[in-house]
C-alpha cells in the first residue's frame, strides 16, 4: 500500500506550512466546513464526561434511536437496531468494504478514500464514468458494460458506492438515475452504500431527493456524520443506517465484528454529541439551515468564477464543492507548463497561489484538466468572519469573501487568457 | 472473516443481559477498569470543544510533544515526531499489522484482537507458547523454532506482537527473556509491537521494567493509551511510538496513511484530554499509583482464591488478569460437564455465576481448562463503591469486595471440590 496520506489530509498540511511560511494561498483544496460551533454542542460535551465506560460496540441504544429518528424523519422507516455510530463514516465505509466479498464498484470521479480503502481491504476497485448531468453515481450503462466485464473476467462484483450529494462534483443524481443504477443493483445482487453526508446541505432544500435506501431497501447501507451538516469534522463522529430484516441484520453485524477489533465504539462524551445532535433540536436546524444557504451561495459564486473562466461545470445542487473541466483552455494551459491534472493542480498552486486538489486523485482520468475546488474554507479565517458570513444576506459580498472570489477570477484569467 | 464481534465485548453485552434479567453474575469476564474520573479530565474535555477542525492525522504538535514527554520519562528518548495518537490503540495496532509486510508473531495465550486484525488484513498469525514464568512473549527457543517452520514454509515473518504486562496472563516478562526475544527478531528481522498499555499498573512499583524499545530500538514500535491506567476505556484513546530513524519513520508514514484512509485523527476534545494526561500532572499520578495498588489488593487475592480451588496459575505482576489452569481438577470438573475451556467457560457461568472468558479466546489450546479472569470489575458497582475501595488500606477486607471474593471462592468449591 501507499505510504503517503491521504491527498486531501496531506494537502491541508501542505497550505498550512505555506502559510506559515508567510505565502497568501486560497485554500480550495480540502473539504473542511467551518461555521461557529453552536451552544448546544458545546453543552451536550460538556455534560457528557461521565460516560467512561466501555458501551456497546455498535452504541448507546438512546444515540442509536436518535439516530433512527433522523432517518425516519426523512422519510426511510427505522429502528435503533439498524444503526452504528463510529469515530467517522470512514471506518464504517472501511468495515464494510470488509464485510462484502467481491469487487467494489465506484463512480468515476469519486471521493478519494473509497479506492484506497478497498485496496486496503485486498478488493478490486472499479471506477465506472458518471454521468453528463451528475456525479456520485454511475451512468447506467456504463455500470452494466462493466458488471459485464466484470463478470467475463470470473470475477464478482460485491459492493456499489453512491454518493448523494457527491463529492467532487458537488451534484445530486436524479430520482430516475437513482432508480435505475438501483434496479442494476437489485439484478446483480450488490450491496449498494449511500454516502449522504452531504444530504443536509442541499443548495435548495425543495430539491427531491432519492435516497438508494428507498429505491432497494433491502440491499443499501446510508453512511452520514455531523462533520459536514454541523462542521464538526474535528469531532470524528459518523454513522451508518443497515437495512431491516436478514441482510441487513448479517451486515451490520459483520461490520460490528470488525468495530470490535478496530475501534470499540464511538467515545462515550461523542455518543452524547451524536444523540443531542441526530435529534434535531429546533436551534441546531436554524443553523444548519443558515449554514447550508451559505454554501449555496459561496458554491455558486465560484461555480460562476469557473465558467467565466471558460471551464465546463456541471452546475453544483448540494454540499461545497465544484468540478470544472477546463479542456476549452487546454492550449493556453499548456504554455504554463499544465498538461494534466496533477500539473494543472501544481500550476495554480504554485504560480497562482490556488490550492485545489486535481481529478487523478479522484480516480478520473489523469489527462483530463479537472480539479475539485472545495468552497467551504472560503467563510473566513475567524469565528467572527464566518459568523457574519452565515449572518449575511449575501455572503459573496462580503470584503473577505469578495476579495477571495476576486484572486480566484484573476489567478484562472492569468492562466487561461 | 467472523460475523461475531470481539469475544470480551460480546460477553459483556451478555452479562449486562443476564444481570437485566435480575441474575447474579460475577463478572470476571471484561478487562474494563472502572475508578472514579479525576475531576482534571473532566475539565480538559469540558474546555476542548473548540477543537472541531480536522487537523493532523498524527494529532496537534503539543499533544505528541506530550506523549514525547511520557516516554522521555521511561527512560526512552522521543521526540514528537515519533509519536501518533488515535481512538484506542486498537486502530494503531491494526494499521501496524497492515504496514508489515509477512507473517505475525503472536505469544500463545495472547489478548484477543490480536489475531482477528491480523486475519481481517489478511495475514497469517502464528501462536508461540509463552513460557512457564510469564506471558506476553513467545518462549524463545519456541519461537526460533517457529522463524524456522515459516521459512521452511517459504514464508516470511514480519511482526512480532508483545505485551508487557501481559493480557492474559497479569504477568511481566522478566529483563533476560526480553533481551532474548528481541535478539531473535533482530536475527530475523522482524518488526516488533511492544503493546505496554498496562505498564503504569505495575503492582510492586520497584519492578525492573525492560521495554523491547530499550533493547531494540530501531525496530520496536509501543503502543499504550489511556483505557486501563486512567480508567478511560470508553473516551477511545491510544498512542504509538515509533522507532527514531529512517526504518521508524517509514513505519510511521504508512501507519499515517492507513489512519488518514480510516479514521482521520483522535477527535480534537478527546487530543485535549491526551495532552493533559500524558502530561502527568502530579494529581492525576497520585490517583495513577492508587489505582494500581488497589489493582494489586485485589488481582492478588483473586489469585489466592484460584490456587486454594487446586489451580496452577502464575503469581501476577501487573494489570488486572490471572490466568488459572484447572488441570489438576481434570476429573472433578468433567463430571460437571467442563471438558475444555469452552465447556469450562459455560459451565462456571451457567452453573456457578461467574463470566471468565475461555482460554481459547486468546489462541491457547482449547483442549486446556484455562481462562481468564479480570479483576477491574470488582472494585464496586457504585462510584461510592469505587471511590472507597480506591482510598482503602486494604480493599480486600471491604464488605462488597470480600462478599465478591467468597462468590468466587465458593463457585469454585463447588465445581472442583
Amino acid at each position: 500500500m501507499s505510504s503517503g496520506i491521504s491527498p486531501n489530509l496531506a494537502l491541508d498540511q501542505e497550505v498550512a506550512r505555506l502559510r506559515a511560511a508567510g505565502e497568501r494561498v486560497l485554500h480550495l483544496g480540502f473539504g473542511e466546513a467551518r461555521l461557529p460551533l453552536p451552544a448546544g454542542l458545546v453543552r451536550a460535551l460538556g455534560e457528557a464526561a461521565g460516560h467512561t465506560a466501555y458501551g456497546p460496540v455498535a452504541g448507546r441504544p438512546e444515540v442509536l434511536a436518535a439516530v433512527a429518528g433522523y432517518h425516519r424523519r426523512r422519510g426511510l422507516p427505522t429502528e435503533g437496531g439498524q444503526i452504528a455510530v463510529a469515530p467517522g463514516s470512514k471506518p464504517l465505509l472501511m468495515a464494510l468494504v470488509a464485510a462484502v466479498e467481491g469487487d467494489v464498484l465506484l463512480p468515476r470521479p469519486a471521493w478519494v478514500t473509497y479506492g484506497p480503502q478497498a485496496r486496503l481491504m485486498g478488493r478490486r476497485a472499479w471506477g465506472v464514468d458518471i454521468p453528463p448531468e451528475c456525479g456520485g453515481v454511475p451512468e447506467p450503462d456504463a455500470l452494466a458494460r462493466t458488471l459485464e466485464r466484470i463478470r467475463e473476467q470470473g470475477r464478482r462484483a460485491g459492493l456499489l458506492v453512491l454518493t448523494l450529494p457527491d463529492n467532487p462534483t458537488g451534484t445530486l443524481a436524479p430520482p430516475e438515475i437513482v432508480d435505475r443504477v438501483c434496479e442494476i443493483a437489485r439484478e446483480a445482487d450488490l450491496t449498494v452504500v449511500s454516502d449522504e453526508i452531504y444530504r443536509d446541505l442541499l443548495h435548495d432544500p425543495a430539491t427531491g431527493f432519492r435516497s438508494p435506501a428507498e429505491v432497494a431497501p433491502e440491499r443499501t447501507v446510508v453512511t452520514t456524520g455531523l462533520s459536514k451538516t454541523h462542521a464538526l469534522g474535528g469531532w470524528r463522529i459518523g454513522s451508518a443506517r443497515f437495512p431491516a430484516g436478514d441482510r441487513g441484520e448479517r451486515l451490520r453485524a459483520r461490520v460490528l465484528a470488525t468495530a470490535s477489533e478496530v475501534w470499540s465504539s464511538l467515545a462515550g462524551p461523542l455518543q452524547s454529541v451524536a444523540r443531542y445532535a441526530y435529534d434535531e433540536p429546533p436551534e441546531l436546524t436554524a443553523h444548519v439551515a443558515r449554514g447550508a444557504r451559505l454554501h449555496a451561495d459561496v458554491t455558486r459564486a465560484v461555480h460562476r468564477v469557473m465558467t467565466d473562466a471558460g471551464a465546463r461545470c456541471r452546475t453544483p445542487g448540494g454540499g461545497f464543492y465544484v468540478y470544472p473541466d477546463f479542456e476549452p483552455a487546454r492550449e493556453v494551459l499548456a504554455a504554463h507548463g499544465a498538461v494534466d491534472s496533477a500539473s494543472l493542480e501544481r500550476v495554480l498552486l504554485e504560480r497562482a497561489g490556488v490550492a485545489v486538489l486535481g481529478g487523478h486523485h479522484f480516480g478520473d482520468d489523469p489527462h483530463a484538466l479537472r480539479f475539485r475546488a472545495a468552497t467551504s474554507l472560503m467563510h473566513g479565517a475567524t469565528d467572527l468572519q464566518r459568523r457574519t458570513a452565515l449572518d449575511a444576506d449575501d455572503p459573496t459580498e462580503l470584503p473577505h469573501i469578495r476579495r477571495e472570489l476576486e484572486q480566484l477570477a484573476q489567478a484562472l484569467t492569468k492562466l487561461t487568457a
